[in-house]
This record gives structure tokens, sequence and C-alpha cells, in this order.
């Protein structure tokens, strides 16, 4: 579903790839392979903010968040689920899901900011996608 | 409501000053002058993943975090707001809500770790807890 006047802020289109589009928001990949990481967009224009949803869509995008983050909790082992929803650079709402491990690069800090991104080889990213695409559930 | 065998974790009561007890979960101060920082938690025993929630209580939940949210942006004015359930040191599933300005000094980075807690002087916690006890809606 496309949601008229919405358009991916140029900078998470940057950093990240398309994985799948679920009835609200779109999940996609962070490029950076030091850590399992997706952002969830919900397709609405001009919305900053979780509380300026309707009640309906409010509850739409917490469903989709839990199953995006139990599916890769699950997908991936983590340790810790980071779920976040910050917004100080690129302002259009994206919830960011993390797969956390006491023995990751950033551990126990969280990941904005820390040390340099370091992008997926083209076969990891694909295959990465690849696999999200097939385990993560429809929504 | 107090729910059988849920006890605050110590760090985070070591960090914080209750605010007001929520239907659900406690709002506490996070005990930092330099950002108008709450934290939000489930009075549950045990839980660390928001998604281990069952369906009633993680919609109360997103109601509690969202009500936070939406009264911290108006009570301090707030440019952008950070929501966030990390839980990397502390696992007790605990919600963070930071209230953000372009010109707040971790900006535009997370809070988490950013240069030194500044603990508030007695006066002014006094005075941000009675002003969030009035201020803050009943849930």
């Amino acid at each position: 579903m496309a949601i008229a006047g919405f358009e991916l802020d140029p900078r998470l289109a940057a950093d990240t790839h398309p994985v799948v589009s679920w009835g609200l928001s779109d999940v996609l990949l962070m490029d950076d392979a030091r850590f399992p990481w997706v952002v969830l967009v919900p397709r609405i224009a001009g919305l900053t903010e979780w509380f300026d949803l309707a009640e309906g869509e409010r509850a739409t995008l917490l469903n989709e968040t839990l199953a995006l983050g139990k599916a890769m909790h699950t997908l991936f082992q983590a340790e810790k689920m980071n779920t976040a929803a910050l917004g100080n650079i690129v302002s259009q709402l994206h919830i960011h899901v993390v797969a956390r491990y006491a023995n990751d690069v950033a551990w126990p800090a969280p990941v904005w900011g820390v040390g340099t991104v370091k992008p997926y080889a083209k076969a990891s990213r694909t295959h990465i996608i690849d696999r999200l695409s097939r385990e993560l559930p429809r929504l």
C-alpha cells in the first residue's frame, strides 16, 4: 500500500536497502554489517512522532514493531533487542530494531554513532535480505 | 497496583526518582539535569522485552509510553522526542522518554553514555518532580 505524498527520506534511503513492505510500514535493512539492524518506516507523509498517529495506526505500528523485534531476536539469536525512535538527524518517523550481543563492537553502548559503519559486501547483503524476506512474518 | 514479585532493578532505582505510578508502569525521573528524561517501568517481574508481554499489556504499555511522550513534548516544548527500549546494562524492561533540543549537549547523538551525568540540585529535583506529578495525565 502506497500512501499519497509519502516519500522515504533521502538519507534513510541512502543508508538502507528495502526488505519487505508491510501493511503500514516498510522494513529496511541498515547497511551496516556490524549489527543485525533493521528500520521500520510507516508510509505516512510528514510524520515525526509515534503519538501523532491515529489510534488504529498506533496499534498497527506497535504490532509491526514487536513482530519485527521478536523475529529478529529469534533469527539472529540475539541476547537483547534494542528498539528506538530517535529522529534527531532524520526526523521522518523510523523505528530502529537492532539485535545485540555482549560481544558486539558497541556493547553495552547503543549502536548510533559508534565507530565506523561497515557496509555489507554485495553477496552478504543479498544473503541477509533474502533470508529476512523469507523468514519475517507477512503483516 | 503492585504486582507480585516485581522489584525495581537496583541500578534503575539508584539513577532515578519516582514520579507517579500508572496502571501498568511507574514513571521515574532520570537524575540527570542535562535532559528532561523520564523512564517508564512496567511492574512485571522478569520482563526484558516488550514482545514478551501479553497482548493487552502490550497495548497498555504503548498507551502509557505515547501519553508520556506527548506530555513531555508539550511540557518541555521539545524539538524531538527520543523513545527507546535498550536494556544492555539493565535488562529489566524500561522505556526511556527524553525531550531533545538542537542545542542540548548531546545533539544530534542519543543521550546514553554522553559526557558526565549531572544530578539535579535538590530544589530543582523537587520542582521538576512536583511539576511532572501535577501535569502528567492520570493513567
